[in-house]
């Protein structure tokens, strides 16, 4: 049995989004045509609106509707003087909701990966070189993914900002909180012995 | 940090899907504007025309574009006198998936459920009377689903078919196959019990 061609349409459409199968795909367009067809005509114009406005900022790469993003337009963010590389925008997000950190992001937007044909100015690594030479940046810190190209694209960084005399830091890897020392693979546990910190008493 | 509204509402639309809760969605909209926006700008397109085309077929009520959808269309399948009563468009599929039936549908597009005002005309009752005392149905197969409001549904229907003379069945419930009697529920046991078929020696 052939569905109707708009559905089948709609489901292989559906299939491009990330984590849904055949499956998922026919069962939400059942439920919108069946159930939905408002939320499908807004969740249309959404993705048209957003595919269409949507661009990268132009001092971190991540992606906003303004030419410069909300965190970059920030004074008091600027003139911290610090910058965090970052691989993607939600990485961003994942950062902010901790609360932890106010400084400006760079958003490479992927990681250098020589086999892929990704080089330092796919990533803006050209950019992020002329804000060290021109920018008041104290400190960078690396916050790319613990992954090897995460972990090569962090190293290149390093040594791009020791070319302009910048101070560099990666953020820590260890044992997660609430994990169990059990479950955790070794590669974790070996830099959360080799990063372990002296307790100090006050 | 607030997102660009773009990507906000992006996001607010697509939490509209069944089972995408806010974190999908955010890793929805992320790799679509990264990596996927001639994607994103077809799944918009396709939504758009699935919601404007897709109507009910006039014959046995399921989603299509036709006026008639193309099993109802089918004369062999007419011919066969055998009408099946299912609750959504999906359950069609996954029926026509079997291979083991070759007659025609009545899709309810839901079940009875006075608690929520759905009566006997919302699920197209009305019109299946008509059809009963006008055409030349012989059997009608109650294949609506397992539940309360679904035996209610099947219940009443047959009722109706009583009242027009046309015979009616319930599909079997048992044991699934490559279940494991330990772990099938109570219910669909006795209802295998209570179903059981004499074994024959040809």
């Amino acid at each position: 049995m052939r569905l109707s061609p708009a559905i089948s349409e709609l489901i292989r459409a559906l299939r491009m989004l990330p984590g849904v199968g055949p499956k998922s795909a026919q069962r939400m367009a059942f439920q919108i045509l069946e159930r939905q067809r408002e939320g499908g005509l807004q969740l249309s114009q959404a993705l048209a609106q957003a595919v269409e406005r949507v661009g990268h900022c132009e001092v971190c790469r991540t992606l906003t509707e303004a030419q410069v993003c909300e965190l970059c337009s920030d004074d008091a963010r600027r003139n911290s003087g610090l910058l965090c590389i970052v691989e993607t925008p939600a990485d961003v997000l994942a950062i902010e909701q901790t609360g932890q950190y106010a400084g400006c992001y760079f958003v490479l937007m992927g990681h250098l990966s020589p086999l892929d044909g990704i080089g330092p100015e796919d990533i803006g690594l050209d950019r992020l070189a002329e804000r060290l030479a021109a920018d008041t940046i104290s400190e960078i810190i690396l916050a790319t993914n613990p992954t090897i190209e995460g972990e090569a694209t962090a190293h290149y960084i390093a040594e791009l900002a020791r070319q302009h005399n910048v101070s560099t830091s990666r953020i820590a890897h260890g044992v997660p909180v609430g994990g169990e020392l059990e479950y955790v693979d070794q590669a974790t546990l070996g830099h959360a012995f080799s990063g372990r910190k002296r307790v100090e008493f006050d």
